[in-house]
């Protein structure tokens, strides 16, 4: 088992990376002996990991409490946010008691900000079961729900007790989930490693194939890469924000097409491709790099297109953007591989063309 | 005008009490310049003092965007906070932009709430325009809306840039919420400060005559009370939890009978004739100062005898009580005028009994 550090001032917590940790008391022990404790998750995941999940909180001396939502990104709203914060009055969790947050990003975000929000705040921990979850969305403590207008706009910034990130849950992730979950691990090297950018063209057909090994050291090195941003600026006032690379795009692409139809992973995928378009037509990024990130993606099995969407709709789409500053869109661009930024100050048209030569 | 200052470390603010406050351009100014703000106010308070905020925000460089709310207690819920998100949604509002809270606790937890989730927070201002908002809800940083198994159950502690406590807005307040505000100035006093239930005793007719130098002197001293609780346990993990005084039977009856039905106020000024009935007889209050808290309430003109309900809905209701812990229920006690404790061993009988000598 790999423990990656987010060294947060006060509220330090590990992420724990391994085979057949979902199971393991020992994990949960030091956070819910003696505890209620709603593990929250969907009818796709339950099946697979609520009794072992159960029973392992059970052993560690707390009382599990099943919370089930539906599965996709349409049940991450209101609704199933108040059917959650329902169940939790209906057994009759206390403050003192926690959350598990059992599933992929959806379960994460949602369950984290029903802790967040449940009587003012409780505790929770995340125990992500896809790779996207487990290298990106578990860490760092951003929790929201979608609204209409514009995915994650409404949430907090609650940070887990803890991690368990069991990559034996990746033996039953569907393909097309485990390459939106490589489109995180893309990004984090793109906009912070290029060692990382490096060794992920020399392992990406090992990733697909689900080699263990492989597998294990993208998610350590994915999450100590955010852990060090997270670290630095846990809401996001300033440099976290280049973690949102690609997600300008991509907000618009998820949102443009309908929640859920396009996973989150392939739209930053996209959303990557037209960033670093918009880089190098910015004359900040040179061509040859912005071409590794996009076959770098290509090879991962990620779309490199977007979908049929007007340019004037992606650009209303954006303005909903959270980085969006005094009505203004600001984007992350890449200098370099390894190095990225905000940029308040992108021309209109340059944003158009992008957009334009990734359809 | 008088400045009550909230000395949270990081983050102190402050409170301004005085007339005329709510158009003096100056108090904006610091947090709103060059910002876009949401004013959110309901339909009885938009009439009296929106274009006022309005044009002192104007004033200060801001670009005030209205966002009427519907008056009262069943507006505090998903729907409403929905509708204030979508209206900043709507309006372009970004993470650079702020919320003013402009009317009574109902308005002030609400938008407050809003603001703690609004693309994951964004700061806020509360202009309190009654004297239960002015003394106790739009003091400390806890937003919420009710749920139907309880109230404030979805919430965060998220604390204002300032509270604007204009005095002149309590000349159109009616008598009954005046008096409501009165009870919140009461168990301020109860639970912290001897003195001032003696100052109230002398005083109680001047303010219920709306004495304006009566009036800043109570909303002051309940400023100040709170503000050094708040400051010292600013999320309820101790102390701060003797302000909820009466608050547990006070929120058993707002929900037994329906919100809005009673206001907040009366059902906490009930409430304490219960929880000093309970001190009293847990034995470890005198009889006589149950008794003064009691004639306190009366003379403000506030209830002291509960609505018609089963003293078993009364429990059932307060199962739900944040303050429970491990499923059993928690109260807090006076021991003294100005002093009160959390007490987690009383016996269930003695709360029967409460409950039926104040109905």
């Amino acid at each position: 088992m790999q423990v990656v550090s987010v060294a947060l001032a006060g509220r330090p917590y590990s992420i724990h990376i391994g085979a057949n940790l979902l199971g393991d008391a020992h994990l949960y022990a030091p956070h819910v002996a003696g505890k209620r404790v709603a593990v929250v998750t969907n009818d796709v995941v339950a099946p697979l990991y609520l009794d072992r999940v159960q029973q392992a909180l059970a052993h560690a001396g707390a009382r599990p409490v099943p919370v089930l939502i539906d599965d996709g990104e349409r049940a991450k709203g209101w609704q199933t946010l108040d059917r959650v914060i329902e169940a939790l009055l209906a057994a009759r969790l206390g403050r003192d008691s926690l959350i598990v947050a059992l599933g992929g990003g959806v379960v994460g975000d949602l369950a984290g900000f029903a802790a967040a929000v449940y009587q003012r705040g409780i505790p929770f921990i995340q125990a992500p079961t896809t790779l996207l979850a487990q290298v990106d969305s578990s860490v760092g403590g951003k929790t929201a729900i979608n609204h209409a207008r514009g995915k994650n706009m409404v949430g907090a910034f609650h940070q887990p007790l803890a991690v368990i990130a069991d990559v034996s849950a990746l033996d039953s992730l569907p393909d097309r989930e485990l390459r939106a979950g490589i489109a995180e691990v893309i990004k984090h090297g793109v906009v912070l490693d290029p060692q990382f950018v490096a060794w992920l063209e020399a392992n990406i057909d090992a990733l697909l194939a689900r080699d263990r090994a492989a597998l294990e050291h993208a998610i350590q090195r994915s999450c100590e890469l955010k852990a060090q941003i997270v670290a630095a600026d846990e809401r996001e006032s300033g440099r976290r924000a280049i973690l949102n690379f690609g997600h300008t795009f991509g907000h618009a692409i998820e949102a443009g097409v309908g929640y859920g139809k396009w996973l989150h992973g392939e739209a930053v995928a996209t959303g990557m491709v037209m960033a670093a378009e918009l880089s190098t037509r910015a004359g900040i990024l040179r061509r040859e790099d912005a071409e590794r990130v996009k076959a770098l993606i290509t090879r991962a099995g990620l779309p490199v297109q977007g979908p049929m969407l007007s340019t004037e709709r992606y650009l209303e789409l954006m303005q909903v953007d959270k980085k969006a500053a005094g009505g203004k869109l600001r984007f992350i661009l890449l200098e370099a591989l390894g190095r990225a930024a905000l940029h308040g100050d992108v021309a209109p048209a340059l944003v158009r063309d992008s957009i334009a030569a990734a359809q």
